[in-house]
């Protein structure tokens, strides 16, 4: 085989699976596929992923890159042909400055292992999703990760000072900035994150942190009608200024199903109410935040905008409360589910939660229905659960229900977890003609013969 | 003329001014020459803009957009042989909306105007900057415009959530996402945000607005070394957590020239320290983000960061303690001021202001050192103001005095002015070939023929 021969001798004994060995892994994260390339690559370097990349470019070889396999729209998968460059031994975390507030890393370093390393030193990196044990920053960077903070410390594009990125034909291109401004011609980083690996492969990061906040104030509270759930927002938001950090609805069938048995969880307030809230706040006074914070649901309780409320009064409530939100394994009990990350105004989505209602019980036969999500940014998941033996034949159908009508709504068929190949056929639901031509021109300038991640997003 | 026909075919009669009208409007903001083109164009609407675009993308002719001409690296100057396109009849504010919290403007919107207009509605539109009565949304976007909050709100980048763009060509590609959450593919505006012109002329904006805060607390202190002011910023940033919004230091001679006559301003505090900071919060709640304020000052002092402090009292002093940082126009009186506007990491500031001060004083006769800046962000602005009789053969000497060390200690030759044609010759202290390369592929990618704002930048 010369490829594994070529890309052995890049990257040295022991650092490349063939065929056989790639098919032996798991395709990733709620997968039951195995992995195909004709090899998977492991440099430790920049400069090795180069070597590689101009290898690859040289003879025509397609190169998928893959960091922890926990995307969800089949973004990193690979075809027989193809070469997986894995990012499993860029792992190091080369540098943390307390007084910069930066962290320079490998971009094979697990979400979680950074998290970690930085809180020692009294900072925090705010990045934080379900995905964290496994997840890397390099693959965060890539599709733009979202999470459960973004209301108060943006996307993971906002948390990237600079980058290094390889080119299709192995350019490195070095823009390691680590200044909070610097306007100094394009900035580069933009065009890699979000690209899902098919303008570069992103291999080391410069990243903000911020103070490790000391004060975390959580709730869950009970919302009687849909129209209060923006008022409480901007109420929160008003009341808690800067340090408002989560407001995650959840809709009281999926409510019901994170507090009930066979789940763990036990409901904080009763379970009769339409939607429920998980209200947090990152401050930096125990004393003033919690009292702040009280005051702000006492005041949302007298202008009726919430019909019930719990405070978290412990580490352990304040845990239990967020392991309802994020007991979304819930939906995979008694069928298989239909997963959805979608966006829209928050002025349009009772209307569209209800319409979507409807026409899954005109359309669909037996399904569940479970919506929950990061309302603060216009984030809903939607889950339909439908019977094993349906699935592949209802699938098409729920997707045309949930996609169709978001186009006129203004809303997105993705909000955090990006296109890949899953989305593909609905990305012009929210991109127009001009825009698709305009990524094809970006594409075409910065990878000509199309060897980075072929056929994902468009 | 064929070009002054043309264009008034597309815009109407009144809309173009010819050479000769157009040498009798100034150049712009503390600019003593005039404007100078083959004809300045008026569009009205996105239609008119494209149809201007691809007329003189069909004759060969080089467009410049101008916003409100308050740029400080004459990257808005047109040659003779240019069109200018004027944002001036583009003001439209479109729509603001309070549930999503969303503004849609023309290009041409005064700064000024949108946040009074948002203000109407108990929002904050939270770019703020000294040109704010001049500058447009179009130019703000167009240069990532940075200013006095972007410890709390970021640049212009991160308060876009879409935008309008006309492509060299003409084509008109309209990405006007109103969503927080949005990852369906390349995220295009971000490749003309900060592109200075040189990539498409930006048209209309989606804007993402924010409450109102309610409450204020402004101090001016007073530091003795500078190693405390990193330590304040981390200490003010801990103990206020999300409601910092303004860390902007001083050196002493800046403080005084801004408290002592001819200025206006009185000193808050004494006129023999090293340093001053403004510190400032906005808040949700006056009551306790006032007691919060003062008890991290109060604590600061106790810790030896800071040796002296006056907290505004009433919305007067708010607005004198600002208007003494804002009081830049003092460095005009007496000779010739060269602006800089670098960003450095704060571990290298100290080392490098010192070194600055001394090179001044062996290469560079009679002259005065003035220094302030948005310390939270890294970003100072370094003035040097020299004779009148020796400016034009001081200011290359002084420009590589305050650039040349900045590479080594990885800081930018712009933190926020962007680069224009002024910095242009210092543009590869801080970026290097291959970053400059991938530069030039995107614009080879979107403007081909090379008429947007050329020789700009790069």
């Amino acid at each position: 085989m010369p490829v594994i021969d070529a890309l052995t001798g890049i990257v040295g004994e022991g650092g490349v699976l063939d065929a056989a060995e790639v098919a032996k892994r798991s395709a990733g994260a709620l997968r039951w596929d195995s992995l195909q390339a004709q090899a998977l690559v492991r440099p430790r370097t920049t400069e090795e992923v180069s070597r590689v990349l101009r290898w690859c470019h040289d003879h025509g070889v397609a190169v998928v890159t893959q960091g922890g396999l926990t995307g969800l729209v089949h973004g990193a998968d690979a075809a027989p042909a193809e070469v997986i460059l894995s990012m499993e031994r860029m792992r190091a975390i080369e540098d943390i400055d307390p007084v910069q507030r930066t962290a320079v890393v490998q971009a094979g370093v697990v979400l979680q292992t950074l998290q970690e390393a930085v809180e020692e030193h009294g900072l925090s990196f705010p990045l934080d999703l379900g995905a964290r044990g496994s997840a890397t920053i390099g693959g965060n960077a890539a599709t733009n990760a979202g999470g459960n903070r973004v209301i108060r410390y943006g996307m993971t594009r906002d948390m990237i000072l600079g980058l290094e990125a390889v080119l299709a034909d192995g350019t490195v291109v070095s823009s390691m900035n680590h200044l909070i401004k610097n306007n100094t011609g394009y900035d580069l980083k933009q065009v890699f994150i979000g690209s899902e690996g098919t303008l570069g492969v992103i291999t080391r990061l410069v990243l903000r942190l911020r103070e490790k906040p000391a004060a975390q104030d959580v709730a869950i509270v009970a919302v009687a009608d849909f129209e209060c759930l923006p008022k409480l927002l901007k109420h929160m938001d008003q009341n808690l200024s800067g340090s408002l950090s989560a407001f995650e609805v959840m809709w009281q069938a999926f409510y019901r199903l994170v507090t009930s048995a066979p789940a763990k969880g036990k409901p904080p307030v009763s379970q009769d109410h339409p939607y429920y809230v998980l209200v947090e706040s990152l401050g930096a006074n125990a004393r003033l935040d919690s009292e702040r914070f009280v005051a702000a649901l006492e005041s949302a309780l007298e202008a009726r905008l919430i019909s019930d409320a719990a405070v978290a009064q412990s580490e352990n409530d304040r845990r239990a409360f967020w392991a309802l939100r994020d007991d979304v394994a819930q939906v995979v009990a008694g069928g298989i589910p239909v997963v959805f990350d979608i966006s829209l105004p928050i002025s349009t989505m009772e209307q569209y939660v209800a319409a979507l209602r409807g026409d899954l019980q005109s359309a669909i036969g037996d399904h569940k229905l479970w919506i929950f999500g990061h309302l603060g940014d216009g984030n809903l998941h939607v889950i339909v659960q439908v019977p094993l033996k349906d699935y592949l034949a209802l699938r098409p159908k729920i997707e045309a229900l949930v996609y169709g009508p978001l186009g006129k709504l203004g809303g997105s068929v993705s909000a955090e977890h990006g296109i890949g190949l899953e989305k593909k056929p609905y990305l012009s639901v929210c991109r127009n003609d001009s825009e698709l031509a305009v990524m094809r021109r970006l594409k075409t300038a910065l990878d000509p013969a199309g060897i980075l991640n072929p056929g994902k997003i468009f």
